[in-house]
């Protein structure tokens, strides 16, 4: 069991007047019993509730044939043996007009914490009379928070990546004379991140032209594209350090090999790149004047901006996402397009901004990561602030 | 895809005047869209749905990220790129009003049949304007009814059933001089499952005295009991033969090794054998009198009888589960205990009858299986009428 995960949560609870966070599982269905637990639970045949209360030890409700999956120390088991028995305790444990958060996202604005089927939020509230809330604020407050070890984990992962990216440009600009492939590159950077320590859960995104057009393009080894002297790339890398509980971090930058930026690709990096800044500003502007600020408003702002500037319909994903021990993560996202995201940007929490404009024959992203240090927005990587130029005519290297 | 159970829903949809079937899927939230798809399918991303519909090829609604996963011949793939194009998509395919069938249980009475996010439900309510109502009768319809071949498979496994607790019990009788354990029998019928050419999940259950009134004991080699010359047994066994999609039988008898079966035993095995015999008759006078007859009747009926006989307190399970290609299977089953199972026993499903009463030192249980033929229900296992008496007085054999 996770007792500084369930602290956390007490004081949420009881910081926003709630009764209880009630986590219910049925074979698996909801993976923040197990985060809660802080094991992998195989084998549950019946419905399983994880109660936490302010001032209670932490309770589990469950069918008296999975007890056992659960018993520890330290954690109150109840057992029931029928629907009667089950409906019993929970009205014993939640009185009639609780004001009680589960995984529930009205109208499924944000899928990713929706994991109680319908039947069942109707039971709670039409046979139990509970008042049911997301648990979207808790889970981003027990579990988006970086510690300041974490920050400083990412902080060194930011640092490695730019350094890895730069190695890489070189070895472009030295090896072009070579058949050189989107592939070969993200080999060249795998094996960077081996050497700098870090891990990854897959990528980088290495793509040359009209490929840098599709947002989550990956080369496959026997499709990728050969890198000519004359290309335009964008690399989009994220890996953390090789230590406990560290948090990724996660750039996209864009380059032209040759001496020669195309004006249409300088004019999209400009565009791209005021819309990655002010959307920064944005959010520092509201913290300054102390407004709460909502994941999707970011998004439909960076969006509105975009469209300003006439390529609304070719940025075609969310500005941002939540960033933690996983890549993406379970804080908000700045997304207005896939999702909705209403929870509001809060203190220790860090996300991606990365606008995007894809055309037919290229494109461009410019991806930052962004830290709510107290109430403070930071930038946390090195910020691309002109197209990187490559040099493709250096002489052969002898091996 | 499964273009057998496509063609059996549609069938469902246009008899019981529905527009669509939606199965909505959210990174494997929902069993029934492999199961429709016919396969395992890992790495999706984003929501899915999967539309039935009476007079039209079946369609898939997928993020363009995702398309990939799921192309084939015959299948319409319809992509959305956000949810705005979702939201368009779902209404242009789902018109305001459709009674649209998901998987969705009212209150939660049915688990098993309920694998929707409450966010989402709201939304194909108040966003799309949808009348739903639950899948739990088209699964049963398309995924519960046994073929004919599957019939002969399930008649012809609880034969070889029954030959198997015949020779275990010979075999106790011949070896009770050895020291012989609850697992060693499990062994032995492990032993002829294979002989038989049967295949099983699990089990079997055999258990003695006050082991016998757990109802999911299943021995261990370390722990189980020896069997005396004065036990009371029982034995729970179920497979099915190893031929393609054949369906399980699943039986239960007692027995009492040496001459003397105690009163009380006799006396709960006379209430037991009646609850399950009446259970049966219930269920055929309603299907005479062309009475609809629903799951969870049946085990209220059961549990009545059980309580009128005072015995109500020790009826610790539902009194029946659907059958299948899984000895679990997705039909109704017999269950106003765990759950309310308000669905109809229809043609062509078959589901066990097992009354149990479970004492502290010793538990019995009957079961029989029983198959809807046409619009008859008909016992399809053999029948347990007098518990069985094991000779213990056997002289030594040599091997």
């Amino acid at each position: 069991m996770k007792t500084e995960l369930i602290k956390k949560a007490k004081n949420h609870l009881r910081q926003n007047k709630l009764s209880s966070w009630l986590i219910y599982n049925y074979k698996g269905s909801n993976p923040f019993f197990e985060k809660i637990i802080g094991k992998k639970i195989d084998g549950l045949t019946r419905p399983i509730w994880f109660v936490i209360k302010v001032d209670q030890e932490p309770l589990i409700i469950t069918h008296k044939l999975d007890s056992n999956f659960v018993r520890e120390e330290g954690l109150i088991i109840e057992e029931y043996t029928d629907r009667k028995s089950m409906m019993n305790l929970l009205k014993e444990k939640l009185p009639t007009g609780s004001k009680v958060a589960m995984e529930y996202s009205p109208n499924g604005l944000i899928p990713r914490t929706s994991f109680v089927d319908a039947g069942t939020i109707d039971m709670c509230k039409n046979e139990l009379g509970l008042n049911i809330i997301s648990s979207a604020n808790i889970i981003q407050d027990i579990a988006g928070k970086w510690t300041e070890k974490q920050l400083e984990s990412h902080l060194i992962a930011g640092e490695k990546l730019k350094e890895i990216l730069e190695e890489t440009f070189d070895f472009i600009g030295s090896n072009i004379h070579w058949k050189l492939t989107e592939f070969d590159i993200a080999e060249f950077i795998r094996g960077k991140f081996d050497r700098y320590e870090l891990e990854t859960d897959h990528g980088p995104v290495v793509a040359v032209n009209q490929n840098s057009s599709l947002p989550h393009y990956e080369p496959k080894e026997e499709t990728s594209s050969i890198i000519t002297r004359n290309s335009w790339l964008l690399i989009d890398l994220w890996a953390k350090t090789k230590t406990e509980n560290s948090v990724y971090s996660d750039i996209t930058w864009v380059a032209q090999l040759g001496d020669t930026i195309p004006d249409e690709n300088q004019k999209i990096f400009e565009i791209v790149k005021n819309t990655r800044d002010l959307s920064f500003n944005f959010i520092k502007d509201n913290f300054k004047n102390n407004k709460l600020v909502k994941g999707f408003e970011v998004d439909q702002f960076a969006r509105q901006h975009i469209s300003d500037s006439g390529y609304g319909e070719f940025f075609i994903h969310r500005l941002g996402h939540s960033i933690g021990t996983d890549v993406h993560s379970v804080s908000v996202n700045l997304d207005s397009f896939e999702t909705v995201d209403e929870r509001n940007i809060t203190e220790g929490i860090g996300f991606s901004i990365e606008p995007g404009i894809y055309l037919d024959n290229f494109g461009v992203r410019s991806e930052i990561n962004v830290f709510i240090n107290d109430q403070n927005p930071e930038i946390t990587t090195p910020i691309q602030n002109e197209i990187i130029t490559i040099n493709t005519k250096s002489p052969r290297k002898n091996n």
